[in-house]
C-alpha cells in the first residue's frame, strides 16, 4: 500500500513533529474507488475549516492534487491524509512560519460485514463522554483519546458501533460515525458546536435531503428523542449508510428514510 | 542532541504509529542536569499512572533504564520522553497485543530571562478555555491543542506565562505550568479532577509542604479567589518557581512561601 510525507513515497517522519508531540493536527478519512476520492470537495472543505480553526496555513490546491495522484496509484481502499503543523521545537506556541505536513496513508478497504447494511447494527452504549470544547467541535483534528477510550469499552462483534453522548447527556455521534433518526417523517442528527466529528458523509446527506425536500434539523437530542425515534441510523464517508436496529434492550425496525439515504449514500461512493 | 526510538539512535518513526494518528500516547519532559535526570521517579509515576489510564501496557523498568543511559549521553538539557501505543492499523480500536513505542529527544535547557524567576512573571489571560474530562484530568497525554490554541493567543515578549480557566471559570493552570496561591498563610492549588496537568513539580512541592507542616488544600478555586490571594506562584518540573507579579490591572507583591519554595524547587532541579 503506498505511504507518501509531502508528496514523496515514505513511511518515516521525524519524530519532532507536532501531530506527534500534541496531536497538532487534522486528518480525513477518504474511500477511494477506481483510482478516485469519493466526496473529495467536502473533504477538502472539512480540511480548510479545520486549518483555519487551528491557524495551519495550508495549501489546499497542493493537498488536491497529491489525493488526486495518490488515488490513482491507490486504485481501490482507503486513503488517509493527516495534516500536522509540521516539526517544532520543544514548546506548544505554534512556529510564527510553519511549514505544514501532509501524510498519505493507503489502506484495504474495510471488511465490514455484509449484515451491517442489510438488517442493521446494535449500538454499544459507551460510558466514555465528549468533553465540550467548542473550539475544536466540527472538525476532524488529531486530539483522539475520547474515542481510543470509547473504542477500547468493546470487544465483541455483537456491537458494529458505540454511541457516545456529551458530559451533559445529550447525544452526539457513534465513535466512528455521525448519527441520524426520523421522528415524524423529519430528519434530525445532534447539533455538534460543542463537541463531534463533523462528518463529510453527514454534510452530503444533509445537502441532499434539503434539495430534494425531506424536511431536516440539526438540533440538540436527548436520549429519550433517541429512543422514540421512528428511525435510526449511522453514516460515516467510508460504509456509507447503516441502520440501527437496537441499543441495549430497545429495538427499532430499518424505515424507508433510512433505506433512501442509504441508496444515495452508496451512489456517492461508488461513483 | 540526542533522539532515540526504543533505545535506539534514531530520528524518525513509522508514520503508522498511533501517537500521530491520535494523540495516543503520553510524554514527560525531564530536566536533566550532570547526566543526571531530575525528579525521576515522579516522572515515571505519573507515566505509570497515564498509561494505566489509558490501558497501555509499558514496562516502566525499561523506561527507566533508557532514561538513564539517555540522561548521561545528554549531560545537560532536557530529556523529553514521548510514549505511544505503538503502530496501529485504521480504526480507533487499541491493537489487543500493543507494543508501546519509546521515543527520547534531547534539547538545550530553555533560556527564560532571569527576571522570571528574580522578579516574577505577568500572565496572559488566555480565552481559550480547558473543556472538563475527568478521563483525561491530571495525566500528561499527547492531546494537547487546548494549549496550542492558548500559547498561540500571545506573541509579545511581556507575558511569560497564560492563564488557563475551565468552561466553568475556575482557575486551573498554566499553559505549560501548575499554579499555586497563598491565603492567610495557607498554600492553595486547584483541583486538576476535570482537567488539567497534575505536574512533579507540583506533587513534589505539595510532598515537601505537608512533611514541613505547611497548611495546604488542594480545591476549587475561583477567580476571585485568586485576584485576592497574598501571593501567586507557578511551577514546572523545567524552571522550577516563578512568583507571578500580575494579571492585566491586577498585582501583586512576591511573597515569602514562594521564595521558599523556589529554593526548594531549585534544589530538586540542580541536585
Amino acid at each position: 500500500m503506498p505511504s507518501w510525507v509531502d508528496g514523496q513515497p515514505l513511511e518515516w517522519l521525524s519524530v519532532k513533529d507536532r501531530g506527534l508531540a500534541y496531536g497538532d493536527g487534522l486528518f480525513e478519512t477518504i474511500a477511494v474507488s477506481g483510482g478516485i476520492p469519493a466526496l473529495l470537495e467536502r473533504h477538502l472543505a472539512r480540511l480548510g475549516d479545520g486549518c483555519a480553526r487551528l491557524l495551519i496555513d495550508l495549501d489546499l490546491a497542493v493537498v488536491r492534487a497529491e489525493l488526486l495522484a495518490f488515488s490513482r496509484e491507490l486504485g481501490d481502499g482507503v486513503a488517509k491524509l493527516i495534516v500536522t503543523r509540521g516539526d517544532g521545537l520543544r514548546g506548544y506556541a505554534p512556529p510564527q512560519a510553519g511549514s505544514p505536513r501532509r501524510i498519505l496513508q493507503g489502506s484495504a478497504k474495510p471488511a465490514y460485514p455484509a449484515g451491517n447494511a442489510e438488517l442493521g447494527v446494535r449500538l454499544f452504549p459507551c460510558a466514555t463522554r465528549l468533553a465540550e470544547q467548542p473550539l475544536l467541535a466540527g472538525i476532524k483534528h488529531l486530539n483522539r483519546l475520547e474515542q481510543v477510550l470509547a473504542r477500547a469499552e468493546w470487544q465483541d462483534a455483537e456491537h458494529a458501533e458505540g454511541l457516545m453522548l456529551d458530559a451533559s447527556g445529550r447525544v452526539i455521534e457513534g465513535v466512528f460515525s455521525n448519527l441520524f433518526l426520523v421522528q415524524d417523517g423529519v430528519l434530525l442528527t445532534p447539533d455538534l458546536s460543542r463537541c463531534g466529528v463533523a462528518g463529510v458523509m453527514r454534510a452530503e446527506l444533509l445537502a441532499q435531503v434539503q434539495a430534494q425536500g425531506i424536511r431536516c434539523d440539526v438540533r440538540d437530542i436527548g436520549v429519550d428523542a433517541l429512543l422514540q425515534a421512528d428511525e435510526v441510523f449511522l453514516c460515516n464517508s467510508l460504509y456509507g449508510v447503516w441502520p440501527v436496529h437496537s441499543l441495549q434492550w430497545h429495538q427499532w425496525s430499518v424505515g424507508p428514510l433510512t433505506r433512501k439515504l442509504q441508496v444515495i449514500a452508496c451512489d456517492l461512493l461508488d461513483s
